[in-house]
């Protein structure tokens, strides 16, 4: 792998990226060399990202291989798409030969089927190419799928000497030792030994009697979301992957946790605006409409709903024409109240902090929705009696009706996160454009209802 | 520091919190104590977080402070604060003894002006004394007020033998040692050795002349987000700090990076729903209406205002009442459109995926609007002719409005992150109800002035 270089200060201008066009369209092969080398493999990817993909190609076969798998890892997905089309399996099984088992199957895995098998009969290595094959079964989404083969393991049988010996060996193949693991025979996780305690400790002892028995560990089918908590939780930045018979299979590191948890917070976060699928700024119309229309449909359709509900109450828009001024009010706040109690619930139930008790959190927000829509309710009265000079009893029908939308609101905002949770659904999904739609529908319906009811219409 | 303990399976149960507060109120220590020491310190942490505090208390003066200190540092904030309110300073510096300099700082930091130099003066250790108050000058959202000063230095004059003895000797006060830092005399950062490589090494060689220059490092002052973003870039696990003078004063470490990117992904959700300060679904219901009545009250002006924009039209509400059927559909719209478009340019902000560009990015969300405007309009003209039956000349007035409407929204929702980041301001809390608000008072404007122009009322 190839060094960290001195490169806090990388900044990406568009001097530096014309200078590397210049260079690849004049074929100064030695400068371009030169100037490159001066770049952590990061900082390439950043460069590679700003050009198009015959760019791109230039680079990835002017470089050595060592540097380009780990510049390939790192480049935006679509660039690297292309470029693996145009490399021949080959060369692509250079690329993998240099990678980790975990970067290697992560790249192959975006191959199509045809050209993934191509791609790794071309791995020269037999021992790279079973575990890159091993790691390809298991989901993305599990602990499995994040493993990396690449671990220090010693047998409890070995002496602290022959430890020391055969972990020189080992480490050659792994970027970062962390733990060492204490296996049985059978290859069945019985410990861990750090690489201080080795050190220290007396070149005769058997590893049998030094090592430490307890360590922490996940099964192979564990979901990565709950992989990262534990690390998070319990401060490990390591964790062996075992099977059901405690067989060692591979470790996660905390760099690909802290991938998970940006992808998961950006995943959330663009969940709650209504955006259903992961796309970037940098899409194209046709993707980012693609992510963004759906949930403007649903938006429609309660936007239509609503609609419906105040047509059907023609007769008193005629008689009473003020109440419609305060239909986007009713509705804007049914959809912030929603949106700020779900968001609560969600991030509760990510975080665990919510432990059953549906009803006595439902009779907490039933109170809030009290307090608040009190609280607004009052501002609102003195608004539309000085303001609007809305006639007493109607002032009366809209507060009574802001109070009871808000309590609405907050209680499907807190429900329905529950209720998917119970299901085994994704509950931020239901922030955002879900809960807002919902209750733009119900709001505006209680609205008219409790109007119907004091105006008696 | 305690051992990590085979707790994956760790789960919270309401039987062991009753055994535990049993155990507590019979005062059966022994029981109490074997059953905790079964324990992780952060399990321990979540037992005592549903305790009430004076049962808090009791584990804190049973348990040894080894254990007490780390479980200290992982427990509710809220209870913290009241277990530390009814300790001695004494009691406190004892505990703050056990911490690494950088949790010790972070609780002390917690503690009101008068006892924090009570405590302060309490702690026996003078080096330790010293460090925490270096740490406590610095702001909590900078380097310094991340680092710790626990870290394996030598200097380039040693030989591998003297490093090694030396090395054991201060790696009893560091947890993880990752990385040993080269300095000169003058305590200048010049490189980094690998335990690895040190293993590896000849132990007559000099330091100077098997260390590796290279090594990546933050400044003092540098803002905590950035150091995240370096450190999962370059997947380090663990970054030195320097000052002006390149004098290495502590490093970071990655389970401190893994907080401050949960801590910034809570907030930032939180800020997109419309919650001003960092709460929980456990806080007061004070606390939640402190957290969630201010924006609550935007979106009641951006309510109130769409109303007082319908009241200035009520001449066309009258002849026109259909029109008030679609004032939902064109602010729920306005407001979807508005919160996905500042969702993905917020994302690409703190991603530094956008740069600058601003006219190319507002005419790529003028074309996004115009595609999903049409797709919309197409759809609800449809709807409001054969369901609404509205009439020809009305349908098209709303057809156009949604279309315009739509692409307003978009081009706010991507100017006002943009502006603010460029004043400096956190874009996010441009999202959620700040975005919601202005659009939908714009939204019903552009929707009744497009009525005016083509009714013609």
């Amino acid at each position: 792998m190839s060094e960290e270089k001195e490169n806090i200060q990388f900044q990406l201008t568009e001097e530096l990226i014309e200078q590397v066009e210049t260079f690849i369209e004049s074929h100064r092969d030695k400068e371009l060399t030169t100037l490159l080398d001066e770049f952590h493999y990061a900082d390439i990817a950043e460069i590679i990202d700003e050009l198009d993909w015959e760019h791109a190609m230039y680079i990835i076969r002017l470089l050595d291989s060592e540097t380009t798998s780990d510049v390939l890892m790192e480049m935006d997905e679509d660039i690297r798409e292309k470029v693996l089309e145009n490399l021949s399996a080959k060369e692509i099984a250079e690329e993998i030969e240099e990678l980790d088992t975990d970067d290697a199957a992560d790249i192959l895995a975006e191959l199509p089927e045809d050209r993934l098998h191509e791609v790794i009969s071309n791995i020269e290595d037999e021992e790279h190419r079973e575990e890159i094959k091993e790691l390809l079964a298991y989901d993305e989404d599990t602990a499995g799928g994040l493993m990396a083969k690449e671990l220090v393991k010693v047998y409890e049988t070995w002496t602290v000497a022959g430890c020391l010996r055969r972990i020189r060996g080992q480490a050659q193949n792994v970027k970062r030792v962390h733990s060492v693991y204490v296996v049985t025979k059978q290859e069945k996780l019985i410990g861990r030994l750090s690489l201080k305690d080795l050190i220290s400790a007396k070149t005769d002892q058997k590893i049998a009697d030094i090592y430490i028995p307890s360590v922490d560990y996940v099964h192979v089918n564990d979901d990565v979301e709950d992989v990262a908590k534990v690390m998070a939780k319990y401060d490990l930045e390591a964790i062996p992957v075992v099977d059901d018979d405690k067989t060692l299979l591979g470790r996660i590191t905390i760099d690909d946790i802290v991938d998970v948890l940006k992808e998961e917070a950006d995943k959330d976060y663009q969940l709650a605006a209504g955006i259903t699928t992961d796309v970037e700024a940098d899409d194209s119309i046709f993707e980012l409409t693609k992510a963004r229309l759906p949930w403007l449909l649903i938006g429609m359709c309660g936007g239509l709903g609503a609609g419906v509900i105040i047509s059907s109450f023609s007769g008193a828009m005629k008689m009473f024409p003020e109440l419609l001024i305060f239909v986007p009010l009713i509705q804007a706040t049914a959809g912030n109240v929603g949106v700020q109690s779900s968001a609560i619930v969600v991030q509760g139930l990510a975080n665990d902090t919510i432990k059953g008790e549906i009803l006595k959190r439902l009779f907490k927000e039933f109170l809030l929705g009290l307090v608040n829509g009190i609280a607004i309710a009052s501002i609102v009265l003195l608004v539309s009696h000085f303001y609007f000079e809305t006639a007493y009893v109607e002032s009366i029908t809209i507060g009574v009706a802001l109070i009871s939308v808000i309590i609405m609101a907050a209680l499907i905002g807190t429900f329905i996160p529950i209720l998917l949770d119970k299901k085994g659904i994704d509950p931020a999904i239901a922030t955002g454009p879900f809960i807002t739609t919902s209750n733009d529908i119900f709001g505006i319906l209680i609205y008219f209802l409790i109007a119907k009811m004091i105006l008696g219409f």
